[in-house]
């Protein structure tokens, strides 16, 4: 045997800060990471790559330019590359992050909220 | 506005045959694929890239050369490249898969299972 599922609620449990993604698996190049967010992020963008958001608990809204995506469980959504938005989340929320590996949280920001990268849980 | 979230359960809902990928967003060259599966599929492997499974609903097992891995609603595995394995599900499980553009279902196998690529719900 040796080869167990990855069971997100479960790593979820593991930690609590805010805006410090956990990597929990990789997929050739990509990362998967859980996220607890509550409040505004800041306005960033990633210039180099798409950024996938999974909402598991709660809800999510990330701004954009021209507009709001609102993401209850189980919706996703893509960020295109180069595109510039702010998550936010008016009460705690947990979300499934994809994206190549090295991707920093703040992107172009940087600032207070960025985290340390490559973090696993 | 223009800016929607994908709801899975709702893309789950608009088809019903099995082991037929449905594409609902892609990630850079990645794509995200809903498939409803039932009974066992072929034994297969992918040269050229991991894969990723997500149970979205019912119990998934994934036959490996030295074990199985079960999976539940919430639940991921990611199977290596080059790794032979046979999805098998006792009741109708819905899943996620996720996995770079172009990857057939059937892998090196090939068979009457094998679906048409990028179709999208």
């Amino acid at each position: 045997m040796g080869h167990v599922a990855i069971n997100l609620a479960q790593k979820l449990g593991l930690f609590h800060d805010l805006w410090s993604p956990r990597v929990v698996a990789e997929l050739n190049d990509y990362q998967l990471k859980l996220a607890k967010l509550h409040g505004a992020f800041v306005w960033h963008q990633h210039d180099h790559t798409d950024e996938l958001f999974y909402v598991l608990d709660g809800v999510l809204e990330i701004a954009l330019d021209d507009g709001v995506v609102t993401l209850r469980p189980g919706e996703l959504y893509v960020v295109p590359k180069g595109t510039r938005h702010r998550p936010f989340a008016a009460e705690p929320v947990s979300v499934l992050l994809i994206e190549p590996r090295g991707v920093v949280n703040t992107g172009d920001a940087g600032g207070a909220l960025t985290a340390a990268n490559d973090v696993w849980v």
